[in-house]
């Protein structure tokens, strides 16, 4: 399969990019890094990127730059960069990479435990995850061609290391790839994959 | 009691504000009529109304400006002016309006059923909706001096009227504002008043 990925150099992207690399023809990009580069939350930024690798049989989002902040010490920027970036930037991958998806083929972006589970300092990560459910989910109502789900990453081990954090609970990152994996090569659409049932 | 009401000139604003006006100190805001004049998709628009109204004791938001498309037809605008005004701007009017509310005061925003309820052409205004509820839900677990909900009214009648839809299932824009009293005169925090259960 050519399989196009976005996010391809954070903690989780690395390790979906580890996974695919073998079997399929993969193309990475990000913001600075991988075979392409794309800021997700431009849509002129997008169009060039599908223009640039044509048609594709999967799209696989794990971008996301959403920033932790309590409400009375977030600032405008905080907020707009998780809104705009992991939100809107992942919207846009849908909604923009449908037409470069090859019919059979499918979309998988990335959400997070903040959009069911409220926590302090997640206010605007929650919002960006639950929208992203909501509007794939909506998204798989109308569209019949490309199947269209969500990976719901529990905490990552290695992320948690990285901030000192109890690593108890969390799912590694090769664990946390076989969701995406699993979304690619199943059959579901308009589904909110957790990523302990498919470890 | 002081209350800030925006979005005083849609369809449920109008039925809010017909409903609190004789009891309270009511100023209304919308972007082009009402006492006030706000853009809450701009933070600075949203921290000069603070500014001229002073401390209130509630803030309701009743407004919002999303489009119904498919994803197939949805500009770049229709998604722009839903993510930003409806969804950003509520999200503007708590995190910003904050600052503005008394203790022991509230802010009241409003969603949709289209945030639970996947429909075709609804993508983006159920993201919005997904996204206000999950920032309210979330604020609600760091802020304890000011009341945080929302109100997912189902459709109104008077609104499928103007549509020339059938209303059967709808409430009265009445009966809807009936929810946003709750909300304002309750204890509830953090919660989405589903409007049937407050008719």
């Amino acid at each position: 399969m050519k399989i196009l990925l976005i996010g391809a150099s954070g903690m989780i992207g690395r390790a979906v990019s580890h996974a695919l690399s073998a079997g399929h023809d993969l193309i990475t990009a990000s913001r600075s890094s991988g075979d392409l580069h794309v800021d997700i939350s431009d849509p002129a930024s997008l169009r060039a990127l599908f223009a640039k690798t044509g048609r594709v049989d999967a799209i696989i989002s794990a971008a996301g730059d959403g920033v932790m902040a309590p409400l009375a010490t977030m600032s405008d920027d905080d907020f707009n960069r998780t809104v705009d970036t992991q939100m809107k930037g992942q919207l846009n991958v849908l909604r923009l990479g449908l037409s470069a998806v090859a019919p059979g083929g499918s979309i998988t972006l990335t959400s997070g435990v903040a959009a069911q589970n409220p926590m302090p300092s997640t206010s605007a990560i929650a919002a960006s995850c639950a929208a992203i459910e909501a509007f794939t989910r909506t998204a798989a109502t109308e569209v019949e061609t490309v199947r269209l789900n969500v990976v719901s990453p529990i905490f990552v081990k290695e992320s948690m290391e990285l901030f000192g954090l109890p690593t108890d609970g969390g799912l590694s990152a090769a664990d946390t790839a076989k969701s995406y994996l699993a979304a690619v090569a199943g059959d579901m659409h308009g589904q909110i994959l957790a990523t302990p049932d498919f470890a």
